[in-house]
């Protein structure tokens, strides 16, 4: 990192103390951008950064680029009134100001952006968004450190997908409002198969990669079954393992008179299965060489291995590989309908064994995501968005550059939180981006070895046949605050 | 309806006065049973009931059938006691006792529900259910009547679908909380359309035939467009006229830089299509004689009118029209995907007419029925069931039988409620079932001269290309009762 970041690489760890003063008596003309998918609480961060300002000189301003980056290249911008921020604040979007997914790549954006930050002489930008826009966020520190320009840059972590993660970040923020938007549905599905007593529900869950929203989901419904992406990759799990998992499972609870059931699955499964990830590129491969290519045509080109896996998936599932693509001409892996592809495995394995199995197995397709993005913000990340747009000002106050804001003791009050200011480099690591070693924000994945996913395996035996579900209902913003004011339970289960 | 029910078609509409004092001092044994789906407050209305029982004299006791009829039929029951009902209060679900679908049919059915209420010595039996249940009610009621059993029969409307509503019963009970769990989730995905402005999402909403959920949703969330079964019907619209009334929408908002936007399709769509009905009703008789049929072998075998409809159908909707069979064997049509119909017609149209359409079409698809069926109760149903239960145990103190609950003035605070006992007869008419005029309590669809229909239709052009989306949020419990206590829009426009 010391290579790639030179100056910023060197910073420290840096931690808050209370009641230290503003060192400067003049205004501050901070701008800020969202960057990536919306997470809930985002225009709180607005909030937090209009109050800290003015409380740091009453003259201070805040500006906002329009739809992310591009804003910043293109100069659109936008002067961020009391009377408009009022309006947002603890509500879901980012429409006030727009998000964009642009990436500062070459030279010629790199200058574009120095010119964005000069023309409105600004002492900070902050970019709210996840591992790449983080990545964004530290290379245009320690650029414009080299250029001596005066614009700080902070990063603030964003994304309900929570794999913003690691000894420094306990969250980034959307992620507790996401997971109970969905724990909320799981719940009602829950109590739904209770008194029909006659469906499998089986749910795939939004998240990209990682299994973070799947586990914290599970830790709030207790469901009869939860997979666990980064489990099934350490166990190098086939396919026809889970299916055949999934299918005991409904089978041990059909043959107890429960021919209904809750399971969920998160987003990014197939890519963790080995002989899927496999399979995967053999055929990304094969259909960049031919534009059009059909199931049977396929076969024969395909490793043994990835053959027979290809072969053993149901029809629809082998088509759909063929035809979703995604904006770089890839098998459009997050748009696998994994929920189908399970239900048609468990299918057939009932089938082939109907002599033995007494139950009925009656299953249910979900797909939860947007409805989780668009939320209106749990009161935890109103509070924590809040916290994190003061911390962003104060940073930049303090003429500090190249830092992610990060809060500790989340699972206490919100006026025992601690601010600290985490170089990004600290965050980064080396990673293969389009043939190239690069330096990137580390994406986490689930800590098999964690406190969240060891109190999940010990509890999860018992979820299986007997029924624990949890009801967590929807969320709450008056009232109780054991009720309204948690944050996620992998929080506090880390504590 | 004299003929069918020559006791009790004879009741008046009562008014409940205030103050009225409890004709008996002896203690009453009341069992109540729940039929059909489970709606957000069944509970309650045990809650009611038993609340009341004790008002009238504290040794009354309340029992339950269990799993619905069933339990009514073979004599399972449960006296229910304080501690277990203090622990279901504004809870979901109907766990406590169960559900089921049997219908008592036969003249030996109705002899052993005779003595399963004899053998408990109930002064009355309430059943919690929808058209059909209360059918089942009013049967009973008049056999009883008729055989000189002294066990009152009381119907409570229940249902998610909100089709038992008329001139005497503003809503069903579980209506209010199901539209207010889809209206949270079509705001999220409003919510995010808005920021990420490349999605347009088509929302299935469960419902049965009628389009009342899906009229109460776009009264609270103004999506830009709303199908209603009953409109289409009305105006004799063809899925060819639909899809490109969609597709039109669709191409005006890309042209107008909108690649965004939300649709709420209501599950029953597809039956309101005159053509559709037709071609159902054929597929229904070919699938009944041919037991596996392909879908070139189907159309030589169809009516001209038929063949032409069912050729326009995307290929896998007609796939999946020959597959997917309820259990009588016949078309499952509320299993159809009709929001990918649509999609498919939307995608087919705009490829047709790639030169002229500038924008995007990306649309995802989603259905909500069992989330809205299993959720916690609204404070409105919550205080509606209580009030329903306590109706229903003064209403058999009063020695009356073969009576729906009604609530008027629902838009008022609970104090203002005004309670009434309407006849069963009066909301039944004749119907072709099985081939036989049967009486029957009328299923009522979408009034399309009703205050709500006509709000709607004055508004809707507004919000098709210009945004107006309502973010309901997830539902409150406590706080601003304006916030928290009001119940459906449809009631309040109906004022």
């Amino acid at each position: 990192m010391q290579q790639a970041f030179p100056i910023t690489a060197k910073h420290n760890v840096l931690r808050a103390e209370a009641g230290s003063k503003s060192p400067n008596a003049h205004p501050l003309k901070i701008a800020v951008l969202f960057s990536g998918g919306e997470a809930p609480g985002g225009h709180n961060v607005l909030v937090g950064l209009l109050d800290a300002l003015q409380e740091i000189h009453p003259q201070s301003r805040l500006f906002g680029f329009l739809n992310g980056s591009e804003g910043l290249l293109s100069g659109q911008s936008k002067h961020l009134l009391r009377e408009e921020i009022t309006l947002v604040r603890n509500q879901g979007g980012f429409e006030l100001i727009g998000s964009g997914r642009k990436k500062i790549e070459t030279k010629a954006e790199f200058v574009q952006a120095l010119r964005g930050v000069q023309e409105l002489d600004l002492d900070g930008l902050v970019i709210v968004g996840g591992d790449d826009s983080n990545t964004n966020a530290a290379m245009l520190a320690e650029y414009f450190s080299k250029e001596k320009c005066k614009t700080c840059v902070i990063g603030v972590p964003k994304t309900i997908d929570g794999d913003v993660k690691n000894p420094y970040v306990a969250t980034p923020f959307g992620f507790d409002t996401a997971c109970k938007v969905y724990s909320e549905l799981i719940g009602n599905l829950a109590k739904d198969a209770l008194t029909t007593r006659k469906y499998t529900h089986f749910i795939r869950l939004m998240g990209r990669s990682a299994s973070h929203i799947a586990l914290e989901c599970a830790l709030s419904t207790q469901p009869n079954c939860t997979l666990i992406g980064e489990e099934v990759a350490a166990a190098n799990k086939t396919l026809k393992q889970i299916g055949e998992e999934v299918t005991q499972l409904v089978m041990k609870r059909g043959e107890a008179g429960k021919n209904y059931g809750v399971i969920l699955i998160p987003e990014g499964l197939v890519e963790f299965i080995p002989e899927m990830k496999l399979l995967i590129e053999e055929l990304n491969r094969l259909v960049a060489e031919q534009s059009t290519i059909s199931v049977t045509e396929v076969l024969p080109q395909l490793s043994k291995k990835s053959a027979s896996c290809y072969s053993a998936l149901p029809k629809t599932i082998q088509e759909e590989l063929l035809l979703n693509r995604d904006s770089h001409g890839n098998v459009h892996v997050s748009s696998i309908e994994t929920e189908l592809l399970l239900i048609e495995l468990v299918r057939m394995n009932v089938a082939s064994r109907q002599k033995k199995f007494q139950g009925n197995f009656t299953p249910m397709h979900h797909f939860f995501g947007y409805e989780g993005r668009g939320s209106y913000p749990s009161n935890f990340d109103c509070n924590y968005c809040t916290a994190l747009g003061k911390a962003a000002a104060h940073m930049i106050d303090q003429r500090l550059s190249g830092y992610l804001c990060a809060i500790h003791d989340l699972a206490q009050a919100p006026t025992e939180w601690q601010l600290f200011a985490i170089p990004l480099p600290r965050l980064m690591h080396r990673e293969l981006r389009k043939g190239k070693m690069t330096s990137v924000v580390r994406k986490t994945l689930v800590d098999l070895s964690g406190s969240a996913f060891q109190n999940f395996q010990a509890k999860r035996a018992n979820w299986s046949i007997e029924d624990h579900y949890l009801f967590p209902g929807p969320m709450q913003f008056y009232g109780d605050p054991c009720l309204t004011d948690c944050g996620p339970r992998s929080i506090s289960l880390s504590r």
